[in-house]
């Protein structure tokens, strides 16, 4: 595995530098606080999932909404971002999170899908969703983000 | 310091309940986790802040948009639960976050403040910002709630 | 055809109540007023349509965004309505709409469809979209709405 | 009053823009067909208002949340284009509404108001809330805006 400084982002498409970034053996940031895997990296589709911890409670004592936003967000974010030709960017300007079901910190693996919905030539928007280990739907979401070509 | 086991959270009111839980020296659970202060708890009005870390990077090297979601979804829940009664209870139905200024890894601490914008008898709403330490707007949010009472 | 006196209303399950209400002659309300035709009515999925008028521009000169707000409004909560048994009600809480295409006051006719993504004991929440003749994504949305059993 | 084709509205600000539209005695669009009034309209901040009418109702014979979505979103949008200069424009990419209050049909003038809460170079957002004539909160909403500059 070669490391970050001898590969030049600016050259990747976006599906490529994201394959690349979660390939890395020493990640860093939110996906490694969280322990956020990126299972599936598609072209318009990601598949991400994460562990309930302890850490993740909110006062009431089940998983915390921020970590499904967090989750929701990285999964419909890294779907556009997977759209995108090298030297393209985005960001993301809103996000909808609308939460169906509690889920205990000791539940098992929660899983997040992200699709883009429109892909445009200044704009795209994405929907995701999470689902717990019995398939159940747990959270939904939109997001609407601002390209640069 | 009481231990948990000596107060009875269902006979708290929620502000009651938070100023209790946010004072315990041995805090868990998400705010722990990610270093969120709860600074102010008063009925209906919560500030919350936190200090950037590299660990809460985006792939892009900002911080990311679930730690805003995060931040802002704790102060507007918190806000309506300090308006809740004892033996009341409340969930989190849909959060939607605009972000507006990224803010490096390396800024100073974010503020955050929720307040209730309707509080009725099944359901309640609030909004809240996150400000850096400039005083810039860098995210701002609104959610709805559903009261148990 | 009977006029409203001769049926109940709280006999009716909500699938029939609206098959019910959009078979009516004389049909008010706003439906009437922006010439909104249910043409499915299903179990968690209804699609309704209209066609673009003059008086829908927004002082831009494209359709106004209130006029897609109003049609997913429609058709997404009665997904919601059409799950509901006799006795049952529902009350929207929240909306968020993706505007994704500017549509022109003269185009032709818009298809929404709305399907309901949860239904539960008190809460639902449905996801909309809008097409315009040519099949193309117009608008998409999410809305939560409280139950009443 | 001129007629429209005196002016040419790229040279107007987005202040005198919408000052010049509302002026106009032969007003069309969805102002005209829902009765908006726009009351005042200062940079950042606009007051509009309607009156409820019977065809505004929903089924369950209440205003229809499309109509606190229309006035919102109008409220909410003049609001960003009063904040432009001439040659600049801006589209509407997202819009979340919440309703806090059912209203009946026959209720007095609702009374909305629209103020930006971040222009940048590139992105705006917007608040807007809905009073009813006792000033009871019945609807607010956030919007996020791409300007063309």
């Amino acid at each position: 595995m070669t490391d970050l400084g001898s590969v030049d982002p600016a050259k990747m498409s976006g599906l490529e530098f994201l394959r690349y970034a979660t390939s890395l053996p020493d990640r860093t940031g939110i996906g490694s606080l969280l322990g956020i895997a990126a299972d599936v990296l598609e072209e318009g589709h990601v598949i991400m999932s994460l562990e309930p911890r302890p850490e993740f409670a909110n006062p009431l004592g089940t998983v915390h909404g921020g970590i499904f936003s967090t989750l929701l967000d990285s999964a419909m974010g890294c779907a556009v971002h997977t759209t995108l030709p090298a030297g393209a960017g985005y960001t993301t300007l809103g996000l909808t999170v609308n939460l169906v079901r509690a889920v205990p910190v000791d539940a098992e693996r929660l899983i997040a899908e992200g699709t883009t919905v429109h892909v445009g030539g200044r704009t795209a928007t994405a929907e995701g969703q999470v689902k717990d280990a019995d398939g159940r739907l747990v959270a939904h979401a939109t997001t609407n983000c601002m390209i640069f070509r």
